[in-house]
């Protein structure tokens, strides 16, 4: 196994960094190797806002739920995708755009999340600490308005980088033999391997919380699918121009 | 820059492969290393049909508008945003998932699009080339059925594997200045930037195909963007119990 693989088998998400700020030219330098990233039809569809107003990012971290790193990390990122360039590049052209299409809407999400975790490998590779924060999407308008997005721009996640201040495991993910299947769908050895995957979870929840968590993987996603989540994002959505027809 | 930005930044869409096919080995440790990317909440909601049966690759090369490295590639890999594996972990466990929120189709489709560029990395960084292949979605029905995808599943994008038998230049990107912004959301330098990046892009094509190319990026965008672009995804995704409510 090269050194990448283990570069990217070594991801773990961090949640406490020193207050060393990242430079404009080490965010721009990641965010450059991000974009690398393939990209439908070279659409481009990616914003990327750092937010340095201490202020907004106290805001967002409230929204979030209070994931208090997104003030102390050394660069604070909200990922978009963005239709707002497209049109306009149409329009520089002479043409115009259709918007609202289900179609465009997931080109873009897509095209963020490619460049993102591109750039997340770029800063891991250099030593820096990275985690996701998919909460943006609890109160996705008031991110936009903070952020002034016009129509036809969302945004996707937000993504802390920074030094890390703290050195957790890695997450035992599910065994390859579960996910990766051969010319068609199954599952039917899948029940036991994810009954194996359960005690593993179980003993990686206890171990990283002193046995104060008692759970499972399948029990977690009981728990995370059981309900409406975020049933705002819709019409949201929606509103921002992406009707989604 | 370090070796690891160097990689990021050598990637391009490969599209003639040597007919060397990859081991089940080599599959497995990229979709291994796919798999460590950050995932929401552990939800894992990622499922990779490797397709070896050489009917089925030639009728997605067919649909996919002849795009015939599909057949040829070392490997052809189909990536599935999975629910239905999480339906079966909360029942597993006693839950019940509510399923067709807007929010759940995009987790899982993020989870895909963040683990398969981890194993496009992982794969670049052996020396193999890739292209992703957007065009699944061209008849995602027919493509699920030759998969044999359960409800709750869909493509999201394949992606051909292999050795490459070209060596083809790096498609500039639009320059950072561009992509990344401070606080707020701004298009005042945009214009004049992407009149620069268009020049680029003229070159680049004329470059490429020996002067036959006469267009620019917001040309390419233009053409893009005007009508509509698969317009059969949203009753397709409605369908396969991802309702977007």
């Amino acid at each position: 196994m090269n050194d990448v693989h283990q570069l990217l088998r070594s991801h773990r998400s961090i949640r406490k960094f020193t207050d060393e700020t990242l430079t404009d030219e080490t965010v721009a330098e990641i965010v450059k190797s991000g974009l690398c990233a393939a990209t439908s039809s070279n659409l481009q569809a990616t914003t990327v806002i750092r937010v340095r107003n201490p202020e907004v990012r106290a805001r967002i971290a409230e929204l979030t739920g209070g994931q208090r790193y997104i003030e102390t990390a050394g660069a604070f990122l909200v990922w978009c995708a963005d239709m707002h360039r497209t049109r306009r590049a149409a329009e520089m052209a002479g043409g115009t755009m259709t918007s609202g299409m289900t179609e465009q809407f997931m080109i873009a999400t897509i095209d963020v999340a490619l460049a993102a975790q591109n750039a997340v490998v770029a800063a891991e590779s250099m030593g820096l600490g990275i985690c996701y924060i998919g909460a943006v999407r609890n109160d996705p308008q008031t991110v936009s308005d903070l952020l002034e997005l016009p129509r036809d721009v969302y945004p996707v996640f937000g993504l802390c980088l920074g030094v890390p201040d703290q050195d957790p495991e890695v997450k035992p993910r599910l065994p390859v033999e579960v996910v990766l299947k051969e010319d068609v769908y199954s599952f039917e050895q899948e029940a036991r391997q994810i009954a194996d995957y359960d005690e593993t979870m179980r003993a990686y929840y206890r171990a990283r919380t002193g046995g104060n968590k008692q759970s499972c993987w399948t029990e977690e996603i009981a728990s995370l699918v059981d309900g409406e989540r975020r049933p705002h994002m819709r019409q949201f959505l929606a509103d921002r121009g992406f009707e989604m027809r």
